[in-house]
């Protein structure tokens, strides 16, 4: 695998690349729900490029991007060891040697869930991605489910620009009690990491119910989800949200449309996501297994 | 040429395509400007695809979306004679089957000259231009001069957005009195008509003042054209400006710094624009022959 830190040097590589070229767009600090990603392209794709960039357009005034936890030696590794031949780490400056005057806007899909917390943030993205893409020119990109909405935009972007790339999207992988995997689990002290797991607990709660026939309307889905989280006080509720998908509308009756349910929990200064989709239908593609 | 309609189809089409693509994007009605536009497309690549689509999102709800000029039968025939292999002309649902929820944003560049009495304008054009490149993915992009600002956004877009494509300026072809060729010409009343080369009268006449020192303020090459254009009643003059070239910036005292001095005039309903890129040094390539 070959480490790459500039826009023209990746370019460069990449020209004499024949076949299709899968791409694992990551902030680094890889787990092994970024692993997955990689693999998967690995098996589908002639040349597989894994990038890392903390992206500071993505970040808040107030989020973490300085103390985003950061590991080049270890995700070169990781990488490798998962199939990757180019890893692509520019610095910020090679990304943005000036502010940029041109970027990417999300209407609709971006003012709710993370979003309506984190304004500008699924702008950054869009806008990273894009210039990711414009650089490496893959045939395939992978994401992973845990960012649904992310995925969803990417989604819809690649559709309403035309770029010409597949998009894959990743279930999400967990710890053995269940907590989705993150770069920012790192942050949690002992005991929020206990209690952490309650996410993904009252995802599966509620799914188990929504299959026996319990819920007839989304908002007790969410109400049912906020009455678990009685029990894991360190876990100070941001959003929990039942969405269609992947168009992301406001839903209340339950129908046989898929739905997301979607949640964001603080514990401390860490900020966790989680979600599942869910659908009446008993073989849907979307239900993540 | 092949004339082609739909997405799916061009992309087919250009699959084969071997070495250099060159891209032509107008709204039709083709005139001598955008004959030398393909002309030089063909001299430099392999292949030449010539768009035609009259974007809605660039328009303004009281602009001239509906009555904006169209001919394809000539256009199509001006294209080939001008060595088009492909002229794609997509319908508005092709290019937006529904309402877009991730496009491009303009800042900056944008709030000035036509972006201050369009707004959205070039969010719609840099929209529309990004889509357009995905679809064919050109090596090479042709744009005329006379839209110096489309250029200077465009220009600046590929760079903030990294897009693998060089954008080549080609100069404004004028009629034999002077007048900037526009697909808007047509609109002109006879006497309209005959008062429509001050624009560029006014910018020859400060260009030979500058060569010759007489102004050392920005303000004085505005006011001066102002005041030609009292010879012609019928023309409203929406702005003169000038501005350093090609980053845009407001300047008063005039340095070695090419400057643009762009203007943009109402006869009737018909919104005519011109401009000259103007450097004091006496071989600037940027010096419009």
């Amino acid at each position: 695998m070959r480490i790459i830190e500039t826009i023209d040097e990746v370019r460069q590589a990449l020209s004499t690349s024949k076949g299709t070229i899968g791409v694992v767009p990551t902030m680094g600090y890889l787990h092994p729900g970024h692993v997955s990603l990689i693999e998967r392209a690995r098996q589908a794709c002639d040349c597989v490029v894994v990038t890392i960039f903390v992206n500071p357009l993505q970040f808040g005034p107030n989020e973490d991007y300085d103390r985003y936890p950061r590991d080049l030696k270890r995700d070169a590794q990781l990488a490798e060891q998962a199939g990757a031949d180019f890893l692509f780490t520019p610095s910020v400056e090679e990304m943005y040697p000036r502010p940029n005057q041109v970027g990417l806007t999300v209407r609709g899909l971006s003012d709710k869930l993370c979003g309506a917390s984190r304004p500008g943030h699924f702008d950054g993205v869009a806008t990273v991605v894009t210039k990711l893409f414009h650089i490496i020119q893959p045939s395939h990109a992978y994401f992973g489910q845990k960012d649904a909405q992310q995925l969803a935009i990417i989604q819809c972007m690649v559709e309403d620009l035309n770029l010409p790339i597949s998009i894959v999207p990743c279930p999400t992988l967990r710890e053995a009690d269940g907590l989705a995997m993150s770069s920012r689990n790192v942050y949690l002290s002992e005991e929020e990491r206990k209690q952490a797991p309650i996410l993904y607990q009252s995802l599966l709660d509620v799914t188990k119910a929504l299959d026996q026939g319990a819920f007839s309307h989304a908002s007790e889905v969410v109400n049912s989800i906020h009455e678990m989280f009685k029990q894991a006080p360190l876990g100070d509720i941001d959003y929990v949200e039942a969405f269609t998908y992947p168009d992301l509308q406001p839903i209340e009756n339950l129908s046989d449309q898929p739905i997301i349910i979607a949640l964001a929990v603080r514990f401390g200064k860490t900020r966790l996501i989680d979600n599942v989709i869910w659908s009446r239908k008993e073989e849907s593609p979307c239900f993540e297994q």
